[in-house]
């Protein structure tokens, strides 16, 4: 087997070592698109590192025989036809990552989809004529990191986002989506119809790693309620002002930081956990002698039990209010994005347990606290969510890491559910 | 009188119309160099704008008979000799701004001392010889917001900071304050030895607006203990790591944010206000599904009462040891500027005070919570520290305003000290 971790116990031996060898061949040149110092990747979407890993991409997947088209919203979709004029069952993730992300994170899944679309095409020749034709999809933005809202493009290709919204979103230096998807070359008019998703994705989490699982079956998606607030205050002087004058806009939006995680201990329990999170927080205008006029900052709730949810989501509003008189400031509620706890389909979390089944994989049903193209695809046709394990959980962090086992055990049970799918165990032939 | 603020109020009726109209047009003048949208300018150190105006107040100056030098660091001397071989008179204060600050701070104190040169100049020479020589400073960087600390250029020229060291100092763009100086070709090896400093400023507080009292004579500076923190965390996804496993920097550094106004609280009474504030807050990396890896922010605790600002200092590092625990970080302690509450030369208050009798102009005695350029140079030389009323208080802030009444209120008054410190009733003559 090849594997270049020799701390990894390598837990099989491979049947095609050959195939496995491509496989980290591709993932390693993959990863030194935008690689940082610290060996992870910075490839924001559409910015020229994003761009490079989509002509990359598109380099690979049409040496393996297929071919590459863009929708309005920059999806990249990589096409084999397998029976003309049949539905498409797509395999996917994200080549994008966050500012100095990790290189397993959806890149890991694109590039196992595609592995996994020529696997399983070669065995169904072997088989005869096959249901369905095969895709992969790199979905455009789903860090949401320079283009708000994270998961932008498969929510404009589920209909959940206007197509004309997204492409008019403004990076912080206003520079639309359109402009930096054309800037980049990757935009097309591409129309695709979907009869089943399957996505593959590193866990982002512990849960496999702590139960010595290789596979992990995903059962639902967390709740995520995620808002965008800006507090104002008023620009003032930091040594002249005294503290009644004060409407200090930096005080209220630490009180909110506070509060929050103070309501998520408060709501979590051992069975449902409530997670809260401020990943942006801007001050303006940000000068060593100024009282902040402005803090605009993005916060999130988060929960497997809707009830937990919906009771930490109303002290923190209550909490809000307070900190507006404590803090002499005004919080406004500007966008917010909701997604309700949902589950994905039973019968291919059965699908995929039976194919692990088969090629001595240990499994587990888990639950995602990440949002996943998948979240967006599972509200539009059959889907299927796979993980493999995370080093000690890390992720959006150059340390993301997960074994060359991990990964290329997770190539073969795609594969194998993938082969499935083609023969129309998951959703009939047409 | 020459006034275009109807609405306020003509205390007295100027004895020099003319001269009162020219400085008016000056100071208009200048406030569009670096004009903002919003009726403040930006003109941070060493910017464009703020070498704009430093060529601009050149151009005035000489064509007031004076002549201009730098020095290493950047400090502009406007020289007006008199006395060939006598020590020199300084009248100052600063021609850079905050982003987005108001059109008075500092820019008002240089203009008006520069008034007051030729006008006591003038007089002097009605008078017989006098025994200094005079001069007009613009101090290099009093603000500190894009190079830090605040107050460098006097810092430098009264001993407290090396001027290699300030040289050395790069913006957060990496640009240094030697390349800046450079660039806007405001930088020589000037030196020369003062014997008395004089500065006007705008209170940038209330006290004089809520007294009805036209002139501040500062008896003292604050205390102040100006502190750089960087909370240091670990990045981590926000939607996919557990609250146990997250080391959230944005967290620890909110959290001391709310600790030390709750610190400044709890230490003020009513005879010593406690204020803190925290300026600049800079999040790491600052994406929306991020948990922050690193925060820096700069905090200050001001008072006037030495026993209680050591009392509140201690509590306040106490506290951050405890959010060190609480939010599972770590907080570093970076680079310190400690003043402490110093008092003004009383004979300076005196004699301005007899001034400001004989000129009819209310006044009372005030301190000042921001630091000055005169904070630095009161160390080095006898010094007499002047504030004239600002609206509301408002300051760092486009909406900072001082009526044109009480802008020429203060150059009459500065013009009458200066004459008389050149008579040597401030220092004595050599």
């Amino acid at each position: 087997m090849t594997t270049q971790q020799p701390t990894e116990p390598t837990a099989r031996s491979s049947a095609h070592p050959e195939q496995d060898a491509e496989f980290l061949n591709h993932f390693r040149s993959m990863s030194q698109i935008g690689a940082t110092a610290g060996g992870g990747v910075d490839r924001q979407a559409a910015t020229l590192a994003d761009g490079q890993t989509r002509h990359w991409f598109r380099g690979i997947v049409e040496s393996l025989g297929m071919t590459v088209h863009y929708d309005r919203v920059g999806n990249q979709f990589a096409l084999l036809e397998l029976v003309p004029g049949a539905p498409f069952i797509a395999l996917g993730s994200h080549l994008d990552s966050q500012p100095l992300g990790g290189r397993f994170d959806g890149a890991y899944g694109v590039l196992a989809g595609a592995h996994a679309v020529i696997r399983a095409s070669r065995a169904a020749d072997a088989q005869g004529a096959p249901a369905f034709n095969l895709c992969v999809v790199n979905w455009f933005n789903e860090e949401g990191c320079r283009f708000k809202p994270s998961m932008m493009g498969s929510a404009v290709f589920t209909g959940k986002l206007d197509a004309d919204a997204a492409l008019d979103t403004a990076d912080p230096a206003g520079v639309t989506v359109r402009e930096a998807l054309e800037a980049i070359g990757t935009v097309g008019d591409f129309r695709v119809d979907l009869a089943a998703y399957l996505e593959i994705h590193i866990e982002q989490g512990r849960v496999l790693e702590d139960s010595g699982m290789t596979i992990g079956l995903v059962e639902s998606t967390w709740g995520a309620n995620k808002y965008e607030f800006v507090v104002h205050g008023e620009q003032a002087h930091t040594g002249a002002t005294v503290i009644a004058d004060r409407q200090d806009a930096l005080l209220g939006a630490s009180a909110m930081v506070v509060a929050a995680r103070a309501v998520a201990n408060d709501f979590s329990t051992p069975d449902a956990e409530v997670i809260t999170s401020c990943g942006e927080f801007t001050v303006f205008p940000n000068s060593p002698v100024v009282v902040a006029s402005r803090v605009s900052l993005l916060m999130d709730l988060r929960s497997t039990d809707p009830e937990a949810l919906a009771r930490a989501d109303a002290a923190l509003f209550a909490r809000i209010r307070e900190i507006e008189v404590e803090a002499n400031v005004r919080i406004e509620r500007g966008a917010e994005h909701i997604w309700g706890a949902k589950a994905y389909d039973e019968r291919g979390m059965e699908l995929a347990a039976a194919c692990a089944e088969e090629l001595g994989l240990s499994h587990r049903v888990v639950r995602t606290l990440a949002g996943h193209d998948s979240t967006n695809l599972k509200d539009l046709v059959p889907t299927i969510m796979l993980f493999i394990p995370s080093a000690e959980g890390i992720s959006h962090n150059e340390r993301e890491f997960t074994s060359d086992a991990d990964m290329l055990a997770g190539v073969d049970l795609l594969t194998a559910v993938t082969s499935r799918v083609l023969r129309g165990e998951f959703v009939p032939a047409p």
